[in-house]
Order: structure tokens, then C-alpha cells, then sequence
């Protein structure tokens, strides 16, 4: 079963529900008219499939989804969980979530429910059994997303003793659970299940990290209830997911990705402009969710509704954005969305189509995206993102991290993403993916601040040294075990083995530390520096980089070192460089491991690759700027959005796209 | 009946039972000798009046009153609702508002009570009837307050319940409702009236503009409980009003003024000195309330002690404060207060006697106040403001933008104000008034943000611009109708009759935008920009600003136009100018409407106008600064508190005073 | 009974109970081997005590205690009531605390219970019996501390019962607890006891008031409530103490003190590096609390967890630290931790032996110090602090002002240090007392905003300067009586029988005041300003400064006077001066009085002085700074640690330390 769509997609949000019937024939032109191929249905509108309870309402819906369909245009279906009518919470009020005060969500929000109720899970079991025999054969719809963008975190009683019961499932016995979190401290020993709490602000690392693990149970529980009800009625080739938020913190993406056939997520902005060194590691993290392409099922079109400040972005740049995701994998882009509701929390937010039912002025841009979608679809069919580097992300390592930060300035994802923006400045492909996959075929894999390490992830790691890799070990890595306890060893705990270095002491830092290097030259270690010891002095261990004078007990030490280790080789950071030595260091490594650019562009152009089941390279250059630049091909090209060809120096206009593959 | 007093009063609110009998005399004394000829009280006082249930007493009350007359000082008293006794909060504990989470209040604050509590109604019209009935005669009693400054939401089940009531009353239909509503988006729709909640945080902007509008109603009701009450029982003369707190947000003032003879306000400086260009707007929002002179229920003696810093108005401050305030229309300032009690939430609050019983230094200032009042009050008597200008006021579409931003720095308000400032300081007067009230007589009528429109607003509007008017339109404005829906039409609705422009795209800023236009120069639009396009090109409607380059969607594009229509004209101001530009906008449409300013001024310097019902216009001069200044009179004077005439230059004294009328 | 050790002690907190008996001996060994004397244990440990209700453990701590003795350890014994054991929490839900909202607390943070719980009292009761007669007679344990950090403030309906009859108590009427807060004031008077609440946010400033003395009361009788049963069973010379959290503002910690035999605190630096001569108040305020040597129970060994930023003190700080402390009174200082438990809240808290269970590598500047103790302990037995000046602190004064702070950045505390940091710059010792102590022996006694008066303490500070005392009054001081009403006296109350001057106006400031005066120069107060009068003009009173140009009320007034009476004089200071400008005039005053420093030093540089009994006086020379400073040595010294004896310039290495004494 292959679900990978060969088509790229572009469409919107479409709630035919908010308009009258014969509004809707306008609106799919104008959406036939910009090139749309796709729209999603359905999400939300609980109330008006089942307005009162058990009555169901789906002819509307059928009829949407054909008057698309002799449009050109597929649908897609979302389950309306995240959205329940009032009628169901009047009777039902348990389903509601409660907050950390105890007070119930109200009615009129989203995904105010309670994931752990059992009388939700009745009542979504069968709104969604119902939506799947009216509607899971029909030949128009290709796919279904489950709920949307799940996020709500309950503290009430039933959670609290689904909770108590999944720990009971995972420790067997308290002697175990007490022992796992050293809960003679502060006398926190439990003697019985039902004494353990759900965890508020701050408490035991060990309880607040099985809380965490138990509400990503909760939601795939969850996900897995309808995923299996819509399963079975769906089309081999219909394809099954969820609109995760990027890098959202509440639960192990992994892990409910792991029930889905494609990762889908929903991209915003917000604030200013965005910046494609920062953003394009977002999509390869969704990319790694499934490690295949993703779908972006929501996108922003011109503006937001929620931010400080919803400016637009500037012209041209929704149209740069697209082409950006598609060179980072994705197969499809939905605007959110196609017309604001007259009414609702949402009115301002971007659309296509205004409160009069006239095109924005965005409009145009996107049917000009349209266009080129429909050109050069059949060009990327099938085609993949190929990288030479991971970079390894850990949900339990990042609660772990930012829920002690040591520094109020360390962030587990930023620290991360200090590693991805170099790399992409430079137009180096990279794969971010969970600390736990196999890692063959990398020529470099980073690790940032993998705090948690446990035997199977640690053996992984030797393995993939031993047999030839270059792996980035980072400060903060190797302190703690799956339960978030401290391991009773220096750092980088047993990954001591292939770095030959331990961590005597790390330093949180109220100001800089100086440190110089040959490879990174003279800098300062922003945030952090950890002060490494050489174990063997046998091994030729490198000192990459030594501090400067700082607090004198730093003064002279190593900040980083390199270990050569079977046939690959370990560098360990412990300091946070500033943005130039982290260039420089990155730059320095790559080549040593022969990891070239896709292509030398100036500041503010990027290069993406795709590569064809045939293995064809389709090379996207992508202008982020407002004014024209200039890249000089390093080969005669071919340009498929204007069919021109040539070699030498190729001019982008601001904001304009180039997609080429090398002329024969 | 004419409720507008005669006399230009001076006092202070005044609390007889905070001591003993035996001082009353002495601060009495005080009083007179500062030219008193009014004194507040009563209000606070239930525990005095009503010790316990049902057993009252107001002769201390009455003795007061006595001793104040005596003295030639009159009496306004207030009713005491705002701050319940022990014992009924006891007794009713339901009396009590809620918080968001249903948090009762505390006894001991002021207004915690549920302004919807029937068993508080009843307990108000106990003690409001036995107050009228002992004091409602009383001669020396010139006017009443109603409760003190109404500001708590409450968020109990009897309100909630009432609110539902309200809605099934305005709606009439839950089909009504939700079709208003578009409840259909994110399954909102409601089967049944108990199902609606109150809105906390965000909610459906229907939901929350309707919640508002029911508060106005509640605090409406229970004021009209009182005075109904009341009025049965007082002389025709004898006035009825509330303190209400300038741009307040949490009700409709206008609804609440309508039941009452006088609109009053207590006016605070708080930290930092006063700026007379931003504070003069805010009494013109009072005298707009009711479109006649008010009252300053209370005012500042020094300082005050809930700010972040409680810091003196300079010597001399206050003095120029309380001729400002009759510049702008008040009758009356009452200082609060007189003398502080020496326990309790406000021992710190600036008074005029100090806790030994002595007067502060202050209090010579008050004096020479006193004199002064004393001198001119008959050349005042019956003198109103004349303005030329109507800026409009609406506190539903306050409420709407300020829920809905866009942009965190647009506030209503302060973009209301930024139309204000330039005019008061070129010493043009201007009312503020209700955007519903009558606009005859205006040469200029400013509509700033006006997002809310309906067929009747709409209609006045168009009629008078077509009468000869010159309107200005601004940002945001027409997007929504009553029920806070969007207009199914581009900006600015049903208005783009008279515009001949349409905003085809409205942009929040993160930057600002470069514009220009031979009115305003080259100058900046900040925090937001709509991008107009003329309609009918036929009628030659100007462009009179485009703007630069900015995000490629506005780059060209018109800021501010403007179309003759009947006899009239609009203008439609896209961009929030910078200071600059706005005060040269303003005085080229003066120049053009033929509204002069009062008088040339250098800054700082402020003149107001009241016009006698003989038709002589007496001109207030005030001297804003901490130093001398210097003023060209047009015209030969005399100058009332002095008694010189002159011409030429006047000389002012640092915050000196002149008071003028043309020398026959 | 004298409890004062005779030894300087050397220690850390070890929590024997988290690890296995195999560690032990290791433990205890490196503990040995750094110099440690003394073991703090047991605090905590109410779970490993008694597991479940009634079974009780106390086998283990015995055993390491004697295993610790056999080093040479002695050992302190924590009472384990701030952590409660979940089954008793279970078992007595009503024993958690309750927040503002009604909230109970949870397991597993610390001090979670109600310290007035008659449920918590008994379980308390039971524990502390147990442990005082399994340990209360073993001949290694040298003192006990009760509890840990006293801290949680309950609002259940027990504490509101408890407070209410704590108030009937202390008013005996309502009439009375009426009058003396000035209940009519909002119709806030009470009929009955019940109807008081436990204030919230702010309140009546008398109900504020009483209800932190209420607090203070709690504590006091739950800590006496261990106390009692701990001394029944203990030797006469093993003492009782609390360890303190400096400045912590929740209870008044004179009345606490007067129950223990030592005061203990805790000492945290935080984030950036510690400032001596701020630091230096704190060891001086904690010495005051029983006016005796007092113990460091905690201190930082490196870093913290709960900062912003957890940043290590400097390589040497830490030694440096410690003997500053030991120059301000301390007899023992005991790291906190020795080893963090491997899971729980403080996972990241510094310790001397890391998660590997080897030492850090601050563990070798402890052991240093450690040899340094054993060396100069002899010398120092005994020996004390000896200050000509007194700084007065009150909780009641500092309560009223900081609740009422009338200027965002006045702080009662702040104020307090602004006075302590001119005299430790210039290495003048100080103490720190209630000021309610008696002050003979002072030759110069501050009042920092001593705003609460009561005819005791009145008339103690007059008899003070009539025999010859020098007292310097501040800002603010005088306004209140003992239930935080105004006195109806203009400040500072009936202290301007010996000041001379009384206050006419007090001024925050939204900007600085300036002034000058011979004393001071030309300066500017900042905050604050007082404007003065001298009352009686035949008792040559001196104006020391005056204020300059400002708000028109200050210019040209008196800002700080000076007044002779009886033997002795009043500085009246009601600016906030300048830090300049206050080193100037505490400089001018302090020779005035003939104080003069230990020792002159450069910046960074500090003198601490210890008298022994036999009256010899021993130097504490304590350089501060990253590098080498050089002092000046008045007479040839011995230096105790080198052994080294010189006269001339001493040089000291960075944070280098020096103990002298004169070389006969």
C-alpha cells in the first residue's frame, strides 16, 4: 500500500456548511479558477451532521464533495471531534476537560474535551462509524485527517485514575515506581496507586515525565479508536492522518504518527516574515514523522488572526513559502482558509475570499501558484528529500531539558535548531529525525542535548560510530535514564565509551565564556559551558576547542574534543557556540565528511533537492528576498515553470522560484 | 426642569462618621474658609445608616447636613450601595459577585456585590427608600448620587441565568441567534437556551458583544431601581447622577446617562503630571453623555495612592486642572478627599486635611481656588461649550476592535484620541458625542473606527454629509454589523455611497509604511494600512495620500481619499498617520471647513470657551507649564479674577490663569 | 545554659536514606577528608521514619550517625514535619494547606501542610516524640533544627476560625477591633466575629496587619509545640534552632527566635556572584535574631537550580563566602547538599559529589577550607561580633510600608540596605537588632523607615538620645500606631518631642529631587521626599540640606535636619538619598561619633573583626575580587593560616583570605 500521492496538491479549507447552498457553486469556481485540486470538509461541523443527538445529517456533505468533484477537485475529510455540539456537552458534562484548578472548558472553544472519558470515546465512536459508512467509499475523497491539531491537556479525576492505572501497568509494582523516582526525597514514597497526583507547575522529574508519556498514550489511544473505525471502511488508497502544529511540546509525535499512513501539519507564521532557515527545519521534522512527504493541510494565506501583530506577508512571499515546502517534501498545501465565517472567533483571520465573497488580493498569487503546481506535478511525481545528515530530536529529552533549564535562555528546540540553521543557510539537506531510528546512510548525525539515554538508544549510537559515522554529541547529553533520573555517571554517560571525554562539571553561564580553536577560531560560548576531561590519554583525543579565562573554573579547559572511534569518530560540544563559530564549526565538519552544498547561493536564496524514483535531481531555487539575486549555475540548466534553458549566471526576481534540472 | 446649577461649585467628599462629633466644626471651619460651597456625602456609609438589619439611623446624617449649611455649604449625598455591610453579606451570602471562577468576593472591598441579585435588589430598595424618605426633603440636599463608580462583572448562575433570559428576549428565536451567530463554525449551534455560556477570555464575538450589552442592561436596571426610588421622592430641582470614570469600558455610558438629570465623573491623574491635550477629551466624553455641562464628583488633591508611583501634581497643578475642567463644561469639583479615615484601603490617598487634622499644604491652593470660583461664578452662570467639530463615540465598536486587535497596540480608544489631540492643541473646542446623536450644527464630524454599523447609522451618516457635512471616515471602519458579524461587504459597508472608495485589503504593521500626499508631506502610517480603490471614477474622487513602498501589496496603492457627495463630503483616512502628519491633516481640513482655533497659543498654553446664554464668550486661559508665558490677545480684555483690561501681550504666571471677555 | 559551640564547624546536609548502606562508608569518608565536623540529617525523612502510620524506623539513622561519629563527625538532626508522607496526607486530607482560591496543596513539594491542622498537630506531635526518644540522648547529636524553612500560608477554614478567635482574643471586642480600624470606613464594621475574612490581596490595612501577626503566631506555636517535646528529652547543652531564610518576609522572626537557643539561616546566593556588602546585612540581621553567633545551616556549594540563570560562584568564592560569613558571626557552615538524590525537584542543585558519587571539582576548595577551620577554630572560639551601631529592623513597619509602598520601587528592606552599605564598604561593623532591643552601648543607632510607633518604643528611642545616643530617623518613620491606623500626629509622630522638625508634606517622586547641604554636597533624592519644618526655632536646629528646584512644594525646603537633645541628637532624613551622597553622609556622621573602620582597604576589599572572650581581637581580611589586591597594614600582624607574621603591605591573592591578629 502506497499512499504517497503523485500529484502536488494545492486547495483550502472549505466549510460549505457556513454558507448557503447557492453560494457554493461560486466559491468552486473561483477555486477551479486558481488551480485548486484539493479542499477539506467536514472537521467542525459535528452540529451540523448531528444537530440533535443520533440524528444525522451528511447529504449536505455529499453534495459539497460532488460539485467539487466535477470541479477537478478531490476532498478531504476531517473527523469532527475537536469541535463537540452543545446539545452533547449539556449531557454530558464529564466529557469536558478540566484545567489544573479543576474547572471544566467551556463550550465554544475547540478540543475542549476530555481525551480519557469514556462517554466522549462513546459518542466519537459514533459520529465518526457514522461518517464513515455515509461517506468512506465515495470515490472523491482521497483522505481523512482525525480530530484537529490535538493539544488539550485534562488534570480531572477520571484522568487522574487512568493515570494512576497506567503507571501501575508500567511499574508492576510501587517498590519499582518508587524506586525509579528516589521518592524517599521529600518523603514523596507512595504506599498506595491512588496517592500518586497528576503532576502541576513543578514536581518529581520521574512523575512529571510519566505524565507526560501517559498523555501521548491518552491521544494515540484516542486517534486509534477512530483511526480503526475509519479504517475499515476506507479504500485501500485512502490514506489516514492528523494536523499536527510543528514542533508543539504535549505529546511524542512518534509515537502518534506511528498509527497514521502520512504526517501532515499546519504552518503560521504569525509576526513578521518568516525565515527559511528556521522554517525549513520544521518541515524536515515533520518529514521525519513518518520519514516520507507530508501534506501542509493548513497554511497561512497573507495573515493570521492570533499573533501580536498580523501583518501579512509581503507579496510574493505566500507563493516563495510554497515552493520552499515542496522543496523540503511536502506532496500538498491547504490555505486556512477559503472565507471567514461571518461570525466566530476566526473572522479575521487570512482567507482567499473576503467578507464580501470577492477575491482578496492574495488570490492572484495563488492561482498563479496553481498554475505551476499543474506544470510541473507530473516532474516531481514520486520524488524524495535525500540528506547525508540527521539530526536526532527526543521528546523525552526536551521535556526533561526545558522543564529544568539551568539557564532561563535554554531551550531544547532552539539549541537544536542553532544546529539546523547553518546547514540550511548553506544548502545542506538534512533529515531530523527520533533519536531511535536507524541511522545507516548518514555521513553525520547530530545528537542535540540528548539528556535521556537508555541501553537500546546508547548501543544504537556506538553502532553507528563503530561502522564508520560521524556523530555531533552536544552539552546537557547523557545525564538521565527513561525515567528521568540521573544516571549514576558523569556525562555523556556510557557514550563515554566512543567520546573518550567525560564532563567534570558544566556551567550554566550568567555571561559569555571565551573559547578559541583552530577550527572555530576565537569565540564565546553563549548560555552554557561544560569543562571536559580526557579519559585516555592513549586514544589522541582532539581538543577541538579550548576556553579562555572565565570563573577559573573554566580557565584552560576543553570545550569540545573529537574522538576517533572503529572506523567513525565523535565530537563532543559542550559549549553553545555564537552563530559564526557555528558556522565555521559545521562548515569544517562537513567537509572533512565531503558534505557539499546543493549549490553556492548569496544570502537569502535557498536550494532545495528532490530526487526522482528514477533518480532524477530537480534542483528548487527559491529567492526569500524582496529584491532581485543572482546565482551562478554550476551547470547548463533547464528551467520548467518558464521552459527556458541555459548555463551561466541565473537572475531571480524578489521573491521568484527557479525549478531546474541539468540540461542533457 | 433645568437641573443646570447656577453656581460654580468647590468641595469635597466628606465622611462626618468616620469621627467624632466633636471635630465636625473644626473641618467645617476648614471648608468654609477654603470657599467650599459643596460637600459629598453619605455614600459608604450603610453600615452607619443600617448597623444591623433593619434598624436605621440618618440623624448623625442630618446633623451633618445642618452644621454644612450653616456654613454655606451645600450637600450632595450618596447612596450607599456600592459597599454592603457585614452582616448582609452574611445573611445573603449570594448577594456576592463571582469571579470568572466562580470565586465569590470578599465583604470589605467596594462593589462586590451581584449587580443581578434579587435578594440585593431588595435589600437596595430597603435601605435607598428609608434614605429618601428621611433625607429626600431635605432643602440643603441639591443633588443625589446613585451607588460609586459601577465597574464588577459578575459571573454567578443568577446571572448567567439572566442572561440567557435576555438573549431569548432580543432574539426571540435560537435560529435568530445562531444564524447571527454563525454558530455553525466550530459547532457552536445552540438547541437550547441554557446551553449558552457566558463568555470568559475569547469567545464567539456575538456572544461576547451581546454579554456586554447585557451588563450595560444589569447595571441599567439596578440604577433605574434606585432612581425610580429616588425621584418619587425628591424636589424637582433636585438632581440625580452617578460618577462614572471617563473612558471606563465595561458599559455603554450612553444607556446609563439616559436615566439620569447630570453626568458626573471622577477625574484622576495618578502617576506623572497632567497633558491637558489628552485630558480635556475625556471631559468632552463626560459632557457628551448627556450633551450638557457635568460634574467632577472627585478629583485629585495631590495624589493619589493605587498608582505605581503616587507623586504630587506640581503646586500650581491643581489649580489649572479645575479651570481646565470648567473650560470643558464642569459645574462643579469636589476633591476626594477631604480628610483621610485613619484606617482603611486608602489612608494614603491625598486629602486636604492631613491625619493630624491640619490642612497640607495644598490646601492654600485649594483656597486661592475657592476665591477665585467665588469671583466668577456669576459671569459663568449658565455658559456652554460651542463646538464645531462632533468626533463620535460607540461603544459596541470599542468593545469589537478592542477584542479583536489585529494589531496589540491598536486600542479604540487611544486612536480616538489621536484625532483629538492636534484639535485641542490648536484650541479648537469639540464635542464628543454618541454616534447615534443628532449632527446638525457641525461643520466637521469625525467617525474614527466606527466598525459597527446599522441601517439607521448608516442613513444618518449619509444624510449628513449630504446636508453640507464633512465627514471623516476612518481605519476599520463599516466591517460589522450589531450582532458583531462581518458585513457581507468590503469596508466601509454600506458608506462606500458616499466614500466612492472600497478597502480592498486591510494590513496590520509590524513596520511602518512610507506615504505622502501634498495635505500631509511625506510621513509614515503606523500600526496599520488599507489599500483603497476609487469605485466610480466618474466622480472625481481625489486621492489625497498614496503610499510607498511597502510589502508590495500596498506599494502605490491610495492611503486617503476623499469625495464631494450632495453638499458635503467624505473623507476616508486608510493609514494611522504619524503626530506629525496628523496635526497637518487636521488643520488643512479645518482650513478648508473655515474652523479657527480659539486663539493662537504657544504650546502649552490652553484657551476654552463658554458661551453665556446671553451669547458673551468668556475665555478660559491656562498656562499648562511650570513656567511663564507669553500669549498675543487679538483683542483688548478684561480679566476677571484680576479685574485689569489690557491688550496686547498677556504675560502668564507658570500655571497662571486668565479669565477674559472681549473689552466693550 | 550556654549552646554557643566552641568549635568552627564544617558540614553538609546527607540524606543517608537515598542511597544504599553500601555507599556509606565513601561517603564518609571523603566527607572526613575534607574537614567536615558535622552532619545535618534526618529532615525529610518522615516516610523513611515511619512508612506507614504508626511503624516506625528510626535503626538506620542511628546507624549513620554513629558510623559518621566514628569519623569525627558529629551530627544535627532535622525534625521531618515539612514533608509529610503520602499516606498521611491520604489518610488526613484536611493536614494540606489551602491557597488563596480554596485550593488544597499537593503531595510531594514541601511544607504543603496547615500549620494550624489539629490533625497535622497530633501527627506532628507523634513523629517528634518517637524521634526525640529514639535520638533525643545520643551522645553524637549536637543540636536539632525543627522543621525546615517555615513558609506556607494556609486560608482554609480552619486558619479563618483559628484567626478569628485570635483576634477576639487580642481586641476582646468588636467595639474595640471596630474602632482601632477604622471599620466605618467602606461600611466595612463588624457584629460578629465570624464575619472577618482572611485578607486577600490587599485589605484594611489593620485586618492586613493582624493577620501577619496571626502568621507569625501560628508558626511560633507549632514550632513550640516541637520545642517542647524535643527539649524534654534532650541534654541541657544540645540546642534547638530553625533555619531561617534571611530577609523572608512572611513572619516576624524576632518572636520565632524567642524560642529557639540558636538562630540558623540558609544562604543562597542565586544567579551572578554574591556582593559582600550586601550579603554582610543578612548574616548581620540573622545574628541579631538572638543577638549571638548564629549558623549558616545551608549554603550553595556552586550553583543553584531554582534561578534564572544557575550560574557557579567563581573558582575561590566559595572559600570566601565562608569566611565572610565567619567574619559576621557564624559558627558553622553546612553545604546544601552533599549528594542530590538521583530523581526529585533538586536533581540539578549544586553538591560536593556529583550524580557519579565523585567529588566535583569544587569539592577540593571545601576540603581546603576544611584544614583551614581545623586550624584557626582554637582562635576564634568564643569570640564575637562588636559594632558601635545598631540598625533598627521591625516586620510591622516593614509589612505596612511594603503593602502601602506608595512608590513602586520602595522597598522597607532596600531602604534598610541603602544604610547598611556605606558602613560595610568601609569595613564598620553593624548590627542588626529589633527594634524593640535594648541600645545602650551604640554610639549611633538607625530607624530606617520606622513607620510604626507605639508608646514603648517611643519613649525607649527618646530615653536613648537623652543619655547621649545619636539617631538617625528616615522617611516615613512615625505615621502609625501597632494596628496600622494613621496616628492623628503629623510624622514622625511623637519623636518630634527629640527631632525638632515635623513633616508637612511627603512627596514620592516621579523623578529625582535635587538638594545639597555642607554634609552631603550638591545630590538628588531619589523616590522620595520629605519636606520639613522645624518647630521650635530657639533649639538651633540645623537644616543639613535643603531641597533645589522641584514640583514647586520641596524648593528650597528642609530635607535632612539635625537636632540636639538631652546628651545626645536626631538626624531627621527625609530624602532618599543618592548612593554618594549617602556614603558622604553616614562618613560625616560615623566621625562625627568617632566610629571609625577596622581597617581602610580598597574597593572589594573587607575588614571583619571577632573579639574573644579574653578580649584579643582577630581580623578577618577577605579580598573579593577576581584578582590580586594589596592593603595597607596598620600594625604588624600574624597571619594564622600562613603562619607568616609582617608588617607593611599585606598582598592578597585573588579571593584571597587573611587571618590576623596584632603581633605583640
Amino acid at each position: 500500500m502506497n499512499h504517497t500521492s503523485t500529484k502536488l496538491h494545492l486547495g483550502a479549507a472549505y466549510y460549505p456548511e457556513h454558507w448557503p447552498e447557492a453560494r457554493w457553486p461560486e466559491d468552486i469556481r473561483l477555486m477551479r479558477e486558481a488551480g485548486f485540486t484539493v479542499a477539506r470538509l467536514g472537521e467542525f461541523a459535528w452540529s451540523s451532521f448531528e444537530p440533535t443527538e443520533n440524528e444525522f445529517h451528511f447529504g449536505w456533505l455529499e453534495q459539497a464533495i460532488e460539485l467539487l468533484a466535477k470541479n477537478g477537485i478531490a476532498s478531504v475529510l476531517g473527523t469532527p471531534t475537536a469541535a463537540p455540539p452543545a446539545w452533547l456537552t449539556q449531557k454530558y458534562p464529564a466529557t469536558l476537560a478540566a484545567d489544573e484548578n479543576g474547572q471544566r472548558y467551556e463550550h465554544g472553544k475547540r478540543c475542549q474535551y476530555c481525551v480519557n472519558s469514556p462517554e466522549y470515546h462513546e459518542r466519537s465512536r459514533n459520529i465518526v462509524s457514522q461518517m464513515a459508512e455515509h461517506l468512506g467509499a465515495n470515490p472523491n475523497v482521497i483522505g481523512w485527517q482525525i480530530d484537529n491539531e490535538f493539544n488539550t491537556v485534562c488534570y480531572c479525576d477520571t484522568c487522574r485514575a487512568a493515570f494512576q492505572q497506567y503507571l501501575a501497568k508500567k511499574f508492576e509494582s510501587l517498590e519499582s515506581l518508587n524506586e525509579n523516582w528516589a521518592t524517599r526525597y521529600w518523603s514523596q514514597s507512595y504506599t498506595s496507586w491512588d496517592q500518586i497526583p497528576i503532576p502541576k507547575a513543578g514536581h518529581n522529574p520521574g512523575l512529571m515525565l510519566a505524565f507526560q508519556q501517559f498523555i501521548t498514550q491518552s491521544f494515540k489511544k484516542y486517534q486509534k479508536l477512530q483511526v480503526d473505525l475509519l479504517r475499515a471502511r476506507l479504500p485501500e488508497n485512502v490514506w489516514i492522518t492528523h494536523n499536527f502544529m510543528g514542533w508543539f511540546p504535549t505529546y511524542d509525535h512518534y509515537e502518534l504518527s506511528a498509527d497514521l499512513d502520512l504526517a501532515a501539519w499546519d504552518w503560521y507564521v504569525g509576526s513578521g516574515q518568516p525565515d527559511y532557515t528556521m522554517t525549513g527545519a520544521t518541515h524536515d521534522l515533520v518529514r521525519g514523522f513518518k520519514r516520507r512527504n507530508f501534506w501542509v493541510m493548513e497554511t497561512q494565506p497573507g495573515n493570521v488572526n492570533w499573533s501580536t501583530v498580523n501583518n501579512h506577508v509581503n507579496q510574493g512571499g505566500i507563493r516563495a513559502m510554497a515552493w520552499h515546502a515542496v522543496g523540503h517534501g511536502a506532496e500538498a498545501l491547504l490555505y486556512w482558509q477559503w472565507r471567514s465565517a461571518l461570525n466566530g472567533q476566526e473572522q479575521y483571520h487570512g482567507s482567499l475570499v473576503d467578507q464580501s465573497g470577492q477575491p482578496r488580493p492574495l488570490y492572484a498569487e495563488i492561482a498563479q501558484l496553481g498554475a505551476e503546481f499543474a506544470k510541473v506535478s507530473d516532474l516531481l511525481a514520486g520524488s524524495e528529500i535525500k540528506a547525508k545528515v540527521a539530526i536526532l530530536n527526543d521528546y523525552n529529552s526536551r521535556w526533561s531539558l526545558n522543564w529544568q533549564r539551568q539557564h532561563q535562555d535554554f531551550d531544547y528546540v532552539a539549541h537544536l535548531q542553532h544546529y539546523c540553521k547553518p546547514l540550511a543557510a548553506r544548502n545542506i539537506p538534512v533529515d531530523i529525525i527520533s533519536a531511535d531510528e536507524p541511522l545507516h546512510g548518514y555521513r553525520l548525525v547530530i545528537a542535540p542535548s540528548l539528556v535521556i539515554l537508555n541501553p537500546e538508544r546508547t548501543a544504537h549510537l556506538i553502532e553507528y560510530v563503530k561502522r564508520g559515522g560521524t556523530l555531533i554529541l552536544t552539552l546537557r547529553t547523557g545525564m538521565k535514564d527513561a525515567n528521568n533520573s540521573l544516571l549514576p555517571l558523569r556525562q555523556p554517560g556510557e557514550l563515554t565509551e566512543i567520546a573518550n571525554v567525560e564532563v567534570e562539571e558544566y556551567y550554566p553561564l550568567d555571561t559569555p565564556a571565551p573559547l578559541s580553536g583552530r577550527m572555530i577560531g576565537d569565540s564565546f560560548s553563549r548560555l552554557w559551558a561544560e569543562r571536559l576531561r580526557i579519559l585516555d590519554p592513549e586514544l589522541n583525543t582532539l581538543a577541538v576547542a579550548n576556553y579562555g579565562q572565565k570563573n577559573g573554573w573554566l580557565d584552560g579547559q576543553i570545550a569540545i574534543s573529537y574522538n576517533q572511534h572503529g572506523k567513525g569518530g565523535v565530537y563532543y560540544v559542550g559549549a553553545y557556540l555564537d552563530e559564526k563559530a557555528q558556522a565555521k564549526m559545521l562548515e569544517h565538519i562537513c567537509n572533512i565528511r565531503s558534505i557539499r552544498p546543493l549549490m553556492d547561493t548569496p544570502p537569502g536564496v535557498e536550494v532545495c533537492q528532490r530526487v526522482t524514483p528514477q533518480g532524477e535531481k530537480i534542483y528548487l531555487v527559491i529567492n526569500h528576498l524582496e529584491v532581485a539575486a543572482k546565482v551562478s549555475l554550476p551547470w547548463a540548466a533547464r528551467e520548467h515553470l518558464s521552459g527556458f534553458t541555459g548555463k551561466g549566471a541565473l537572475t531571480l526576481a524578489p521573491y521568484g522560484i527557479a525549478i531546474l534540472t541539468k540540461d542533457a
